[in-house]
């Protein structure tokens, strides 16, 4: 297939890469001229080099705004995509948009997969991503080969635009709650005299234990708040959460809280720092200093 | 090895059957007749049958106001404990009570190990305990055999108590937030249409999952509200955890605020229910019904 795959940031690279691995011709565009120099390096096609209309079009962007614009604007990559071609979009956006989405994909002729992901960029270099995908029979079947070529997992919602972005939306409520919840669990455990060390041996084979309290904890442990993934993502995705819960009029506590934290942590000057940082925050508040900061 | 067990409760019972079958002679203490009575069909000894000084008292109760009561009126069962005997004090309760009783049970010339309990009444039954424990060298010693035969892993924390009372505090600070963010998870996946069981599909092979969420998100799913841990224990565990936090001068705004959470599911009649009964809490909250929920 001729894929035109836009957005080759960390997770977008390793996915582009993933589809030329797989056979595909892949056309990259980024606003960052090195990523696509990188993907050029890794066998990817400069946008430049040719103009016949693609199958498919994969959107790895950030958010919804950056969604839009590279599907809405006729003056962008989505004219270049043929008649009958398929839109895989999946960057995490509200259940709603994703259904404006696939109306103007429609209106425009072309199919579109409502395909949030997650795995992080290891995975997604490996093509061994997961996919929170939902949408019709046809865009299912034309986009098949490239979920097949990033996907180790694709999990099938429904049979329209929404189901997978409302799972994406769940999947980081909790994730976003259990990366605040590790983070206060370090300090209080600092606060009774337990190294992070201590802490993360014993709860990860304790009732305690998430995925993300032991993939964040090492951070906590190895005083390493390089940015993996930011404190600042999460009021975005914390944000998205928040706000489709009260467009349902569902009251959403335990996320509006941990989404409070995330924005006391960046308005600290955390923001930018792995999201593990937010364990400095809630120790910092309580006088306390973790392994690394100073 | 003699051993009083005190509390013979849906752990306590399956406990001392485990100290039996190792081959001790267990003493039952419980306050109902009928919790004795089944510890004595499954080998254990009457308290009343022999007065012999014991080598080691272990306490199964709930809380410190229970363990207080065993271990410092001299009227009780810590009065038949040998000089030099062992105390086991297995109840989730504060660091600082803990080195309380340490001190009492030192006057008292007895041994002191803090050793709170995790893994539930099926793992207590087959002595597979996880136990989070702290003291000195001398009380682990006496303590071994009782610890052999109870438990599968033996987390040695300290070298007097406190540190096992505090990791079970951290423990139960992340069980008792991811129970709170599993309900939220449940109820605003139904605000979005997507099903109890879908949402444990997915999200328990993605970065969202959790132990508690694999775990009582399956509650969710049955539509099983039949307590197996009670929405009440919270009020206790997390009041113990913001109380430590609170004399420690350390804000826990995410335990304080799933704390909130448990409150108002009890106060909405749901506190005798399994945990997991606060996704309907959730969900009623934004006029949502969960399966089963009438």
């Amino acid at each position: 297939m001729l894929i035109d795959f836009v957005g080759l940031g960390s997770m977008g690279l390793g996915m582009a890469t993933s589809l030329v691995r797989a056979g595909h011709a892949v056309r990259g565009h980024d606003p960052d001229a090195s990523r696509v120099e990188m993907f050029i390096a890794a066998g990817g096609i400069a946008a430049s080099e040719s103009t016949t209309p693609a199958d498919a079009l994969v959107s790895a962007v950030l958010n919804a705004d950056q969604t839009r614009s590279v599907l809405s604007n006729t003056q962008s990559v989505a004219a270049r995509l043929r008649k009958g071609g398929v839109i895989v979009s999946c960057a995490t956006v509200s259940p709603d948009f994703a259904k404006e989405m696939e109306v103007a994909a429609a209106n425009a002729g072309h199919l579109y997969l409502d395909a949030p992901i997650s795995g992080g960029a290891i995975k997604a270099a490996a093509g061994q991503l997961s996919i929170m995908a939902s949408g019709t029979a046809e865009a299912f079947d034309l986009a098949a080969p490239i979920l097949d070529a990033m996907a180790e997992t694709v999990h099938r919602l429904g049979d329209g635009a929404g189901e997978g972005s409302a799972m994406k939306a769940v999947n980081q409520l909790l994730a976003g709650v259990h990366i605040a919840a590790m983070g206060e669990a370090m300090a209080f455990g600092a606060s009774q005299g337990l190294t992070p060390e201590q802490v993360l041996n014993v709860v990860s084979v304790s009732a305690g234990t998430s995925w993300m309290f032991e993939n964040r904890g090492a951070h906590v442990v190895e005083a390493d708040y390089s940015p993996r993934s930011k404190v600042d993502i999460w009021l975005k995705d914390l944000g998205i959460v928040t706000e489709i819960a009260a467009t349902s009029g569902l009251p959403v506590p335990v996320s509006t809280n941990a989404l409070a934290q995330f924005r006391a942590a960046s308005a600290a000057g955390l923001g930018n720092e792995d999201d593990a940082a937010i364990a400095k925050y809630f120790a910092r508040a309580g006088g306390i200093t973790l392994p690394g900061d100073v």
